[in-house]
C-alpha cells in the first residue's frame, strides 16, 4: 500500500491507508492510546488498542482506516482536524530518546539558547516551521517577481580579494596563504554584470562581522539583491523595488494564512503608492510632529523611524514608507549625487514599522565620475578593478535594491530576534554552538 | 517613446522606434555606417547617415524606424536578423574606451587568462553569455523539478565550527579570533533537516580548498543538492536523481535550442530508464571489454569511467550510466551498507560521456548504527553535535544526491575548463585576478 500524507485524510473517509511520519503527541489512556501523528502536510490524531510503547518524535508507520470526528471534538482540537485513524498496525521505524522537553505543545515556550542548541529538535516544531514556510515563500516570491521582469539570476561570488568599502566588519580567510574576505553584499558584482544581462538579481549568502550581539544582526545573511540598467530616473528604481516588495507581501498574504494566524501577524498595509520623501522633508514632519529637532542628521535614528511610520500610516495609509535623498558623503561612493542638489543623494531605504527594511537607489553609471569618487572616498582602484571595467567599456544608466531575507521574514512575522528567522543563525557568540560552550568540552 | 527590446523589432516593421544597448560592431563606410546594436535580447543592424562617431561597446539610444532586409542579405549574415533599423537619431549614453581587443565578432578566440582578466568585458559575447543562459536554466529546472515533488528549498550555512570528514581540503575563517571553515558540502544540514521537512534541496555555494589546478576544479562552486526521507530503498534515490537529470536535460533542450547550437552540442542521449550496475559488475564488464583489470580497485579511474560509458552506450542506449556498490569503508561514514553485502554501500554515482555528473546514494537512518560508523571513521561526536541531534529523535530512512552547476555546464556544452562556466571563477591562483598579479601591483 502506498503512502498517503496526511492532508490527504479528509478525502479518503471510510478508507484504509498507509501513513508515516513523526510522534507529535501521545496520549496513553490504560487500554486506549491517542497518538498524533506529524508528517510533512500536518497532524492527525490516531486511536489504537494495545499499543506497543512509543516514545514522542518517534518515526512510525500507521495502517489504518480514516473515521470523521465528531463535530465537537473537532473544536476543542482544531490542530488534528476534521478525521481521526482507527489503528490497525503501528510500526516502529525509528525510535526517538527521551526528549529534553516536551515539543507537542501548541507553543514552544523556550529560551533562545535552548531554542537554538536543540535546533535539530526544535525545528520539528509546527510554529518554528512556520517561520521558514514564510522565509522561503519571500525567496521565492522574490525570484518570481524578478524574474517576469526578465531579470537573470547570476551567482554571486562569497570569496573576494580585497575588502572595498571600509571593511574593518569583514572576515578573512586564509586562501592558501593568500588574505581573502568574504563578501559582505554582492554589490560591485549585480552593477558591473547590469553591462552585461542589463538586469539581474541574486539570492546570495552574505558576510557581516559586526562585533556585537544585537536582536538584529547576523554574521551570515541571506541578501536578496537586484540590479537594471536603463532607467530613466531613480523613482523607476523605486517603482520596481516597490513592485517586488509588493509582490512579496502578497505572495506571503496568499501563501501564509496559516503561518501569519499562528504567530497572530498581519501583512504590512500597503498604499496604492508607497509614499516616498526626501531625508530633510522626513525631518521635519518629525520636527512638526514632536519638536524633536533631527533637521541638520545625516540619518534617522530609531525613533524618527517610528515616527516616520506613523506619519506614514495616519497620513498616507501606508505601513511602508520610502526616504530618499541623503547626505552623499554618508552613502557609498557609487551611490548618484542629486544634479540639481549633489549634496543629497538618490539612494534611498524603505521603512516599515518603525525600522529599515530595504536599502537601494540609482547609481553612477559615468565612468569619469565614478573615478572621481574612487579618489574622494579614498578607495584603491586596484582593488575593484573588475567593477571598473565594466564602466570603463559602456555601462548604462543603473540602479538596485537588497534587503535580508531573515529580517524580511523578522519583520512580517514580528519576531524578537532575528536568529528566530535563520535556520542555523550565526552570530558572533555561535556557530551551531556557542563557542564557550565547544570550547569548554574540547579543553576536557 | 518607451524603448523596445530587440526581439520585437521583426513585428514592428515600418514603426518608428526606440531602442537601447551597446555597439556591439561598427562598420563606417564614408557616409553611411552601419552598426550592430545589442541588447539584452539579441542584436540588429542599424544604418546611419553623417553619423557621430562612436566606439564599439559604447552604450547608445537609437531612435529610427524598422524596415525588412533583402532576403539574399539575411543568409549572409543570420546574426542580425530579419530587420535593420535606419536611424534617425543616435544618442550616446556611455562612451567606452579603446577595446584591448575585438569582442564584435563571431567567436571569441582568446587565451583562458585573457578571457578571465577582462571577465567585465569578455561576458558580454553573446557565446559566452550562452554558457551562462544555459547555468541558469540547469538551476532553475533543478529547483522546479524538487518543488514539483514537494520538496522544501532551503539555504544552507556557509561557516561551520569544524571540519568533520577528513579536512585538508578546507579553508579556514577568522571568526572573531575562532578557528571556523568555509562549508565543503551541506551533506550533514541537508540531511539532518530531513527529519524536519521530510524533503530538502538547496542551491548554495560550497567550497573546496584543493591545492591544484586542473580543468576540473574551482574553489567555490555552486552545489545543487537533494535529499528526502521515508524511502524504500536506494533505487528510490536513483529514481529522483534521474528524474531530476532528466528534467533539467529536457528543460535545456527547450530552452536552450540557440545556445546549444552556438556550442555545437548536443544533449546526452538518455534511455527510457538510465542503467544501474554495481562496481564489480562494472569492472567486470571492462576487464572483458579491454582486458584491463581493475576488478579489485575500489573506484573507476578515468579511463574507466569512459570505457563504461561506451558500453552504456552500446548495451543500453545511454550517455548516462549509474554506477553503485563501491566498498563501504572508500565513501563517507554516513553511506548505507549494502545488508546483503556490507563491504560495498548503497552509495551511486552517475557517469556521463566519461566523467562523473552527480553523486547520491541512500544514508544511515539508525541511530545505533551511525553512531558505530561514527566511531569507526573516526569521526568526533562533538564536532557533528547538531547532525547527530536529528537522529537520535527519530529519523526515517533517507538518502540524496548533489551536483555542481558548472560542472553540468560544462558537460552540457562540452567546454574544456570548468572555469568557462563560472561567471567569476575562483581557484588557487586566482580571485577575479591572479594572485601573482595583484601582488606585483601592490609591491610598486
Amino acid at each position: 500500500m502506498e503512502r498517503i500524507l496526511i492532508c490527504e485524510t479528509p478525502k479518503k473517509i471510510g478508507d484504509k491507508v498507509r501513513l508515516a511520519g513523526w510522534v507529535n503527541a501521545i496520549r496513553d489512556h490504560g487500554k486506549i492510546t491517542f497518538l498524533d501523528l506529524r508528517d510533512r502536510s500536518g497532524i492527525v490524531q490516531c486511536v489504537g488498542k494495545d499499543l506497543e510503547k512509543v516514545s514522542s518524535e518517534s518515526v512510525v508507520e500507521i495502517i489504518g482506516s480514516i473515521a470523521e470526528r465528531p463535530e465537537k471534538l473537532i473544536n476543542q482540537n482544531l490542530k488534528t482536524g476534521k478525521v481521526e485513524v482507527q489503528i490497525e498496525e503501528l510500526k516502529i521505524i525509528s525510535k526517538s530518546a527521551e526528549l529534553p522537553f516536551d515539543i507537542g505543545t501548541e507553543d514552544l515556550n523556550l529560551e533562545l539558547p535552548t531554542l537554538l542548541d536543540f535546533r535539530s529538535l526544535t525545528l520539528r516544531h509546527p510554529k518554528i516551521k512556520a517561520i521558514f514556510k514564510v522565509q522561503e515563500v519571500v525567496i521565492d516570491s522574490f525570484r518570481r517577481a524578478l524574474q517576469a521582469k526578465d531579470f537573470f539570476e547570476f551567482q554571486a561570488p562569497s570569496i573576494i580579494s580585497s575588502a572595498p568599502e571600509g571593511g574593518a566588519e569583514i572576515f578573512e580567510v586564509d586562501y592558501f596563504g593568500h588574505k581573502t574576505y568574504l563578501a559582505q553584499s554582492p554589490q560591485l558584482y549585480k552593477s558591473l554584470l547590469v553591462s552585461i544581462f542589463e538586469r539581474v538579481f541574486s539570492v546570495n549568502k552574505v558576510f557581516r562581522a559586526e562585533p556585537s550581539v544585537t536582536t538584529r544582526h547576523l554574521t551570515e545573511v541571506v541578501s536578496l539583491d537586484a540590479e537594471f540598467g536603463f532607467i530613466e530616473d531613480y523613482l523607476e528604481v523605486k517603482e520596481m523595488a516597490e513592485y517586488t516588495i509588493k509582490f512579496v507581501l502578497d505572495q506571503v498574504a496568499e501563501k501564509c494564512a496559516k503561518e501569519l494566524e499562528m504567530w497572530g501577524a498581519t501583512i504590512p498595509k500597503v498604499s496604492k503608492s508607497i509614499p516616498i520623501i526626501k531625508l530633510r522633508e522626513a525631518q521635519e514632519i518629525i520636527y512638526k510632529r514632536t519638536g524633536r529637532d533631527c533637521r541638520k542628521e545625516k540619518d534617522l535614528a530609531p525613533e524618527d523611524e517610528r515616527e516616520i511610520c506613523k506619519w506614514s500610516l495616519e497620513e498616507k495609509g501606508s505601513d511602508l514608507v520610502f526616504v530618499s535623498h541623503y547626505p552623499t558623503k554618508a552613502r557609498p561612493f557609487y551611490t548618484y549625487p542629486d544634479p540639481e542638489d549633489p549634496e543629497f543623494n538618490q539612494g534611498f531605504d524603505l521603512i516599515g514599522r518603525g525600522t529599515e527594511w530595504m536599502t537601494g537607489g540609482r547609481r553612477i553609471h559615468d565612468y569619469q565620475t565614478l573615478m572621481e569618487h574612487v579618489k574622494e572616498w579614498g578607495i584603491t582602484p586596484k582593488n575593484i578593478e573588475l567593477y571598473l571595467q565594466a564602466y570603463k567599456y559602456g555601462m548604462p544608466p543603473l540602479g538596485g535594491f537588497a534587503f535580508g531575507a531573515e529580517r524580511i521574514t523578522m519583520h512580517i512575522l514580528g519576531l524578537k530576534n532575528v536568529r528566530e528567522a535563520s535556520l542555523f543563525p550565526r552570530d558572533m557568540e555561535r556557530v551551531d554552538f556557542r563557542f564557550s560552550q565547544t570550547e569548554e568540552d574540547s579543553s576536557k
